[in-house]
């Protein structure tokens, strides 16, 4: 970090659904080199803001947060609606604040929601379909709610871990856990200290399996107690996904 | 119309984003040709659906009505599912029913309700972007909704039309225009017995010239009183209207 550069706050939102993920890659536009280039623009400088972390190809962010080092002396009000104005439309900084210069988007996250979205009408929603997961059969939300309760605190959730073992460890205390219908969409919200790879999405495919019908209630304590990513449900699709909060003390 | 064929009224949904509007057209994809290859597929007759109307390229609808003869023996419910599952994801067949031999969606409409959707938040909403039209100043609905009682009745709409002259007649009959603020969106709710070409649109961009404060109350008698389609507001962007609903007799 030099001499005089401010630390920033962004709160960002994004539709994923263009985009191959959070993190820049060479091989397809992503969110931080979109971010990067409109820095770039307005400042002059080639620095990339660091995220809370990355998110997937497809998946999507209502407040995904990142640093970011800037030399310039633009209000932060005036640089957020430059940056805004350089961004494409699938992006929006929602906040933009002084942060202490010790900041650290990645280091500094204590928690994190993310929320998985299921259609189960009897049609398809066509204007929300980029933002769900429709499925075929009407899920019974309340045998969800009841399974989601399992993986509440402290486990080893490498059964939700695909890539596995991609950390030094795979215990994790998951805060909160919630199942709520609103008409035709069910959503999971899942609050915990840190995330596996692909781990919301496992224990929405886990939840989407019980919900269904394919596995009798019980199946969720099962497939934590064994550890065995063979018994958890699929991978639910990453249009569904959502980030939607991180935490800092 | 062969002996022996059914008729059938379809109402149908479609994001138009990605399309080049309803009617069938050599060089882009469109909704009834979308239609078309689904009843294809699952018929094997090769029959266009006749729609209440043409929508322009990047309109959406909620219930555009279209009719279909076809031979076809299945139950209307079968034959909704079969053609859903040929059908891209932006669009849904909502309704399927046996219709009278005669009923003919184009000739038998009565009237049309549309609306259009404005997002004036501070910031825009990137899950929301591709269904309205994001504008960067606050509207004053309730000047709007003062303004758009004044298209109500038997008018000359000659100065809400583009391409004009193209119908023998540009006299119509609105017999409702609402505007309602939902939290950030701002829509403007058009009934009548017929439309000229981007009428809607063009109101819209008449409401959103007051609304926004460029002109005074009053805008919209003078614009309908002098039929001069220089004096309207602009043609409000494709992405903000919804064909919501068409009623027969």
């Amino acid at each position: 970090m030099g001499r005089g550069l401010r630390t920033l706050k962004l709160v960002i939102a994004y539709d994923g659904t263009d985009y191959c993920g959070w993190q820049i890659q060479p091989n397809g536009p992503t969110i931080q080199q979109e971010l990067t280039d409109a820095v770039e623009a307005v400042t002059g400088e080639a620095t990339a803001p660091v995220g809370s972390g990355r998110t997937d190809s497809g998946v999507h962010a209502l407040g995904q947060v990142a640093h970011l080092k800037t030399a310039s002396m633009l209000e932060p009000t005036v640089l957020q609606r430059a940056l805004n104005a350089q961004l494409p439309d699938a992006i929006s900084i929602r906040e933009l604040t002084e942060a202490s210069p010790g900041f650290d988007a990645l280091r500094d996250a204590r928690s994190k929601r993310y929320r998985y979205v299921f259609h189960d009408g009897s049609l398809p929603d066509v204007f929300s379909r980029r933002y769900c997961w429709t499925v075929h059969k009407r899920l019974d939300d309340k045998v969800m709610q009841s399974e989601a309760r399992t993986v509440l605190g402290t486990h080893d959730f490498r059964c939700f871990e695909t890539q596995w073992p991609n950390r030094a460890s795979s215990v994790r205390t998951v805060t909160g856990c919630t199942v709520t219908r609103m008409g035709d969409f069910v959503c999971v919200d899942v609050e915990a200290n840190g995330f596996l790879y692909n781990m919301v999405r496992s224990i929405a495919g886990t939840l989407y399996d019980v919900g269904r019908g394919r596995w009798p209630p019980g199946r969720m304590a099962q497939v934590l107690a064994c550890g065995d990513r063979g018994l958890a449900g699929p991978t639910a699709p990453a249009k569904g996904l959502f980030l939607v909060f991180v935490e800092y003390a």
